[in-house]
């Protein structure tokens, strides 16, 4: 099935995420999770650390940024709302907005300008339940994991049972196919059965089997894939690199992460998604120029 | 159609090139190409750097060396010839003659210990005339490049039909189908019509035809892709990700250089080729034992 753009929109300007495009970079560094710092400042009302990933992501590529603001105990909705204005603060590209509550969705999701991605729905009723009908009703576009209530497989077909549930359940609710983004669950090769074997190989045929058979597009959390390894950071770019040509197109990562940017871009460039490789050398020319 | 295995023989085992086997770098570097001190070496039979070439490669992880001593206006099949005997004197593994001088290959192949890799024979009716008969005398395995007397086209079905014509008379020569890799000929993206487009395209496209329709294994100068553009080290990775992940098992490539090497070994451990993730992390603490 050919898979459609999926389009976000933000002030400055539409993100085009499809097969005739550079791949979209989701900056991931706006989430207390494993960082004291942020999850202090945040708690407390601070942006500081908030704006300058914003900014800083943007300045190294990412065109959507992930915003974040869970942390136990802390009012979920009223965190991700400041985030979500003190990111617009400063940068003007599309939000993917992200949280398991979805009270604070819910709040957060009319304070951001343009048309959001919302991270993230599941294929268990309840999920696709209270999640969905948000979509619907801010206009948002949706990620999609591909589990269900029995947890997740390392079966592609399983997987793609999964998505499937959710794209069907997604136009069921009036949502267009192509705002669906299915992220088919990057999980840690050193945790994959058989060690080091399974989790990219998988990802790998579930990423054709979703849009062969579904016609959407794909994401994930690319960073996963290498937790508990060393060098992660070529693990996730040679990851990005063989997803890309698997048919990822959108992946939430760190593009401040310097291997990841270059198998963006150099996947980009192979592609042909990088006319006159004019961002590979932009890029060579702004690293030559600071020293980097 | 299902890839055999292809098995080339050293003093220190055998290489197998396969599915189920880790990437195999074929190091590249003992080439008069373009490196003047080298060329004043070998021409006056210093073989101080290739030696070293041959030990340092081996050291990164190369599992086969190219060996080529083609400097107009010398005597190839000699320089050749001490060129092998050099090698095999500091290291174990098989070697690809690499010559379009015939009766180079004719007289360094036998000096070869073990079971080598020609490279490379054509499509063209001369080529396959003069080079298959070496193989099978030999017991060598060969490199069949997909371009024939019509030159290197940008349609993957025509270098497919080029691909088939060389291991159909390999066939008919009485050599194996598995002693025949095929290499779909990587072009300078910077050179492909459109600019940056077509030439990565049209190779990992080639890989999977000649996979599925000649069930050959296949390899390239991998390094070609970047002629011309800025960060190369960084372009070829991506592009070796990519391929790999295409299907190609092996590439003629720097394994000296670092992103080079890197990607291979992320491939091998995403692709399940890297039991216990071992490889990948030997590799880590070699780097952080020596500060690189």
């Amino acid at each position: 099935m050919k898979v459609s753009d999926t389009v976000l929109a933000g002030p400055d300007g539409d993100v085009r995420i499809g097969d005739e495009h550079p791949f979209v970079v989701i900056g991931e560094r706006i989430n207390p999770t494993g960082r004291s710092r942020l999850t202090e400042e945040i708690t407390r009302g601070d942006m500081t650390t908030v704006r300058a990933d914003a900014l800083a992501q943007v300045a190294a590529g990412a065109r959507v940024l992930d915003v974040n603001a869970g942390v136990p105990g802390f009012d979920e909705a009223e965190m991700l709302s400041a985030v979500v204005r003190a990111v617009h603060d400063v940068v003007g590209v599309p939000l993917c907005v992200d949280s398991s509550t979805p009270e604070a969705l819910e709040a957060a999701i009319p304070l951001a300008r343009g048309k959001v991605l919302i991270n993230s729905v599941t294929a268990e009723d309840r999920s696709l339940d209270r999640i969905l009908p948000l979509a619907k009703r801010f206009g948002s576009a949706v990620i999609g994991m591909a589990n269900d209530e029995e947890g997740i497989s390392m079966d592609p077909a399983v997987r793609l049972a999964a998505a499937r549930k959710v794209v069907e359940a997604a136009l069921d609710h009036g949502i267009a196919r192509e705002d669906v983004i299915i992220d088919p669950l990057a999980m840690p090769i050193g945790a994959a059965a058989g060690a080091a074997a399974g989790a990219a190989t998988t990802m790998f045929e579930t990423i054709r089997l979703i849009r062969d058979d579904l016609g959407v597009n794909v994401s994930c959390g690319a960073s996963n894939i290498s937790f508990g390894m060393p060098d992660r950071r070529g693990i996730d770019a040679g990851f990005l690199a063989m997803a890309i040509h698997a048919g990822m197109n959108a992946a939430i990562a760190n593009p401040l992460h310097r291997p990841v940017r270059k198998a963006v871009l150099a996947a980009d460039l192979l592609l042909g998604r990088d006319a006159f490789g004019a961002a590979w050398i932009a890029d060579h020319r702004a690293q030559h120029s600071t020293g980097d």
